[in-house]
């Protein structure tokens, strides 16, 4: 690039290139096109960014630590197990405190069992037998407690008994209680504490009101006015999930726990404060389902003063309850800002697409709009003369102008012909003699001619037989290459029209 | 569609439209477009390539397993436990090594209780009385150990008493020692296994040093030499997180420690490297908050040689550790880099678009913009002409052209009239007779006319009533709609001028 | 604004305002663009849309409940431990049945533990001595088991021994063995039920048949054909996950499993099917590491009839399983299918930016087109004119057309002159006799000249030089500004040739 390029380049840098744009007077579309645009902008204000907050960068990723607290005691008294408390050391599995932890309702306790032989339970149909035969020794009982030993044990005359197993004897037989164990555990508390911090922001928050009045957390009860006392009474707990406290506590159940930060840190920080909702986890709709509930079984484990092993094996019912933060921080930031209102604007490019299709394919006068819209530019190819081929008076070579049909009042027949100079290059322009009604251009002699289109009757003719009609080339010569301007202009009655203008980059070369 | 329209169809599939631009060649605004444009780009190169890797597919689910293992004894001679030594077994809580463990730091142990009645606690408020009615039997102490029995323990002559209750006697009364008792565990390690695996690129990784050596892992601590050997001293990552270990102990808490992985998978395996950050996860701002530390009670069952069962309490103090894996890995993907750079585009079109209203807008010669970047175009309803009617020399319907007050040089008198062929349809053109300066176009005649503005002394009169000045409506007529192609032009001097073209879209029709 | 403004202005609000396009009629080009029109196409409806549901609002914070219940005894016969039966209770830990559970299958025991002084066990390193020197008393044994007393215990007439230590002694000396333990777990099995909902849509679903046949979830195995049966046996697991039982039981290992739920909520809910996978957590690729498998130990206490504290010591091999659920749930909503749908259009955008710069920069015919796509304008920028002066013959002012060498057929020394009234205001016209060749127009005596470009026989001399050429300045005056629109035209063989149109903007002031 030389110079003049440079300069060139340096000065239309500067130059800012703006679409051309149409304007089609056309109020259905217009209004079409008005209504995609508040929609678009009633979407991005209210949507986006009062409702999304799409002016905000965003932390998701929060750090939250949870510790959970039960309180509560409950006093029992069953034939099997006598009078009994329970503290939290007891029914609470595990008691680390952690987001997950489960209270248990109730229980089903297999006191004293040993590794020893005994019968297997009844209810187990794998371990039913007649003989001794059904009862091959050392394999374990399917779904059972465990291994046979081979003998089958029928109580007095019964036909039908168990197998023998070596197992923790005696085997778990009683089934669950009807009424749970401990039903007062309604009036437990849960206290949980919750710290999060959003490292993006560097902000963090607990849950737990910040004061040094020890009184406070042993009194306080979480409500709408006190929520920043996340002491939760069990049975509201349950209660607010939709279920029966009761039911539950027999059967056990999932409780889930959901605390939500969802922090607009432009405001202030007391603003940002947690939401509680609670949820039942385990498939509350199918109570009668055998896949309902929630229990397992665990085992405390002993020595007598002989040093044997014994366990009290623990079939244990209860609540568990699962503690899920969820967060989300917003800050104003100018990145998320200004992106959100690019798609916005884009989404108008979507919108103004959409009302293009409307206006160039769908209205009655679409035909008009797309002949608008849309400018014709092409290049054509002609065949290359022959040199030193006369042209004055000799046929030319007519080269269709594929444009042409587009000329509204021209017919398919129109054509532009060209004629290089005799036997010479392309540069350097010589004195040729062009035909009658040709222009001499750039070392061309040029002639177009149309015939007007949907007339029966011929329209004044070719345009080249009238001394007043004319088309010029104008020929622009670079190399082997040719911009031509085509113009149609009429003259009638004393009057000079113009009637069209065609660009056509035309492509000559000598053979 | 004919034959002809498929063809012409099939051609125009290939036609390219491109947006026609105008160069403003206004400084200003160019200057400000530059500015936008290498604003967007350094923000899509700098920001979306190279910071967010946004030609990068994410995989951000990853698979993590952790295995933690605490190592270290300790050895501690109090009053209450005697000589004791504490090793792994009997200071982790839980001891399966997952991702959430604690230490034991300092404890309260109340040994051998059993379930019988005592006294409650004289620090619990609710279990004040001053007589035997003041302990309704069978009600449970608010917050306290167990159930009253009815009576009111008063010690020798003392007025006030504590209610007896039926609990695991004797109840926990001593409070926090002030030096923690395993304060030597700040000398402990801990050993942290992390094995992660991206199943959308199907990369794994751990951070563990994968050798034969077995003496490496025995003896090498975690350091910036080492990042390979995760282990790491307990004192260490408690004064990382800015804590006082001492204090911890005493109190509790919790610590996080976030392990990252960000994986650049189009750069080797080896570049993709765990990042260990550690943070105090409970609420250490506020160290004398009654909600600050973090403790749980738990008990070890036993049985004593008569069954009777009693249980060691423990309320402990000490460190949760909770360790949490994020992890994103990305790998060149043709789609995000696609979809990146086209949202580049994108938001230069937003830039594009403000960069409009500047220039159309704002700045001084915005009205002169405004109408070279709109194109206007309409259509003109024109009322029907009465069938039969006579318009030589009779007064026609003159139409305003609602366009014509947009060109410059006109005022808003311009008109245009129209005048159909007697009687007939607008298909098949016959010989008219148009009056004097009205020209015969596709059935129609035609006038057009309108006043120079701006003008006190008249220009040149009338367009129509100077023989050489003139107005062409070149109308193409397809039923009953005409495109009319207005160009005004002047012949003054003996040159001609056109003036000015518009277009205009004429519905016709005869009642 | 006047009355006048805001009547135009509520008119052109329903204007629509559509980009002019030019067809570029280049086949290579529209090819491409094509292409690249069906790719984003494709891309928007077989990626976006059917790919990823782009036209579903997502939910993916479900909320998950997962309950596991693990099955299954086995009978094992050590010298340690004599007959043993192990029943879920003693080799699942912990027993909650949460979603992260350890099976052991694989135990080194070291029973009857107590508090006294022993010696270290030869495998530490930091324990061997030589003499008692050498075990400071008080000191811990580094990765070892207690704290020194001070002597070396040396075995006969060994010279090297060990360190005596306070710790539970006796310490854990055996290593692991060689087969494992509860080798037979192959067949226990492992029963996971998980609930899910995703609040968004308020949508819920388990993984397990919702029947009431107490005998399905007893009898049934998970399988393609009992996919709602999600009982597991533990052998299938391990070799699902592409490892060999026997050694996972030998050295532990983690084992995740995976629940997908992928739920299009537009089809029917018997559709959203969980799905499972089942990969090794920790490093199976390097068995013989170190660093690989899973262990961890845990003590049960016990005390004596003496009440003297004693403890079995577990160094637990086995399989820790992880649960982890994974899901989303899409649902048709009108936003996103918006927003996608606007993206794509973008893109096309985006695809159209491309094209473009193939069209103006890369194909042979660039420039041509790259003059048809951008349409010049400018303003200028003419000196004041003095005040009272003469210009009919005088030297006027010839301000260089900036724009003028644009014009193809113009070299660089066209220019326009202008000249205002003698001593007047810009407003009011005055009759102003213009010299030869100059047109007046709104109180300016125009000329404009130029001389063809690339010719080197002057193109019939200046335009102004011959009577029949002509420039046309038509000026609106507006204050101090212009607008000028230059039309270039030709007269020759008695038809006139409109050569070409230039818009500018004069500036015009007088001092």
């Amino acid at each position: 690039m030389g110079q003049a390029g440079c300069k060139g380049l340096s000065q239309s840098l500067l130059d800012y290139k703006t679409e051309k744009y149409v304007i089609a007077k056309n109020k259905k579309v217009g209004l079409l096109y008005r209504l995609l645009q508040v929609s678009i902008l009633t979407y991005l204000v209210v949507w986006v960014f009062l409702v999304k907050k799409g002016y905000q960068d965003t932390d998701t990723s929060l750090q939250s630590s949870i510790i959970t607290k039960v309180k509560g005691v409950t006093f029992t008294n069953t034939s099997e197990l006598g009078e009994r408390l329970w503290d939290v050391a007891d029914y609470v599995i595990p008691p680390q405190g952690e987001n997950v932890f489960f209270v248990v309702t109730n229980l089903i306790v297999t006191p004293n069992q040993q590794q020893k032989t005994c019968a297997e339970s009844e209810s187990i149909p794998d371990a039913l037998c007649y003989r001794d035969s059904d009862c091959p020794p050392g394999e374990p009982v399917v779904a059972g407690n465990g291994v046979r030993t081979g003998r089958c044990l029928r109580v007095g005359n019964m036909q039908r008994g168990t197998c023998e197993i070596f197992a923790w004897c005696p085997v778990e037989t009683k089934s669950r209680p009807t009424k749970p164990l401990l039903g007062k555990a309604e009036d437990f508390t849960i206290y949980i504490k919750n710290f999060i911090r959003f490292p993006k922001f560097n902000f963090s928050k607990t849950n737990v009101l910040d004061t040094k009045d020890k009184a406070f957390l042993k009194s306080c009860h979480f409500g709408p006015e006190n929520p920043y006392c996340p002491i939760f009474r069990l049975g509201s707990v349950v209660s607010w999930t939709g279920s029966n406290f009761q039911e539950i506590a027999l059967q056990g159940g999932v409780i889930g726990i959901q605390i939500e930060w969802d922090c607009d840190l432009d405001k202030a920080p007391s603003e940002c404060n947690p939401r509680y909702s609670f949820s039942r986890l385990d498939n509350k709709f199918s109570e009668n389902s055998i896949s309902s509930g929630y229990n397992f079984r665990f085992a405390k484990y002993y020595r007598d003063g002989a040093g044997v092993e014994f366990r009290t094996l623990m079939k244990a019912y209860g609540i568990r309850f699962d503690v899920m933060v969820n967060g989300k921080a917003g800050k104003f930031n100018i990145i998320p800002t200004i992106i959100n209102i690019g798609s916005g604007v884009a989404l108008m490019g979507a919108g103004a697409f959409f009302c293009d299709l409307v206006l160039i394919y769908l209205i009655k006068k679409s035909h008009f709009y797309r002949d608008k819209k849309y400018e014709e530019v092409r290049s054509v190819m002609l065949l290359p003369l022959q040199p030193g081929g006369t042209f004055v008076g000799a046929p030319l070579i007519r080269a269709p102008l594929p444009g042409l049909e587009t000329l509204p009042w021209l017919d398919g027949n129109a054509w532009c012909v060209t004629a290089g100079p005799l036997g010479g290059p392309l540069e350097g322009p010589r004195k040729v003699e062009c035909s009658e009604n040709m222009l001499y251009r750039a070392g061309f002699c040029l002639r177009a001619a149309g015939r007007r289109k949907g007339l029966q009757r011929p329209w004044a003719g070719d345009l080249v037989s009238r001394p007043d009609s004319a088309a010029i080339c104008h020929v622009t010569s670079d190399k082997s290459e040719a911009s031509l301007g085509l113009s149609f202009s009429l003259r009638e009655r004393a009057s000079t029209y113009v009637l069209g203008f065609l660009d056509l980059v035309v492509l000559v070369g000598w053979g």
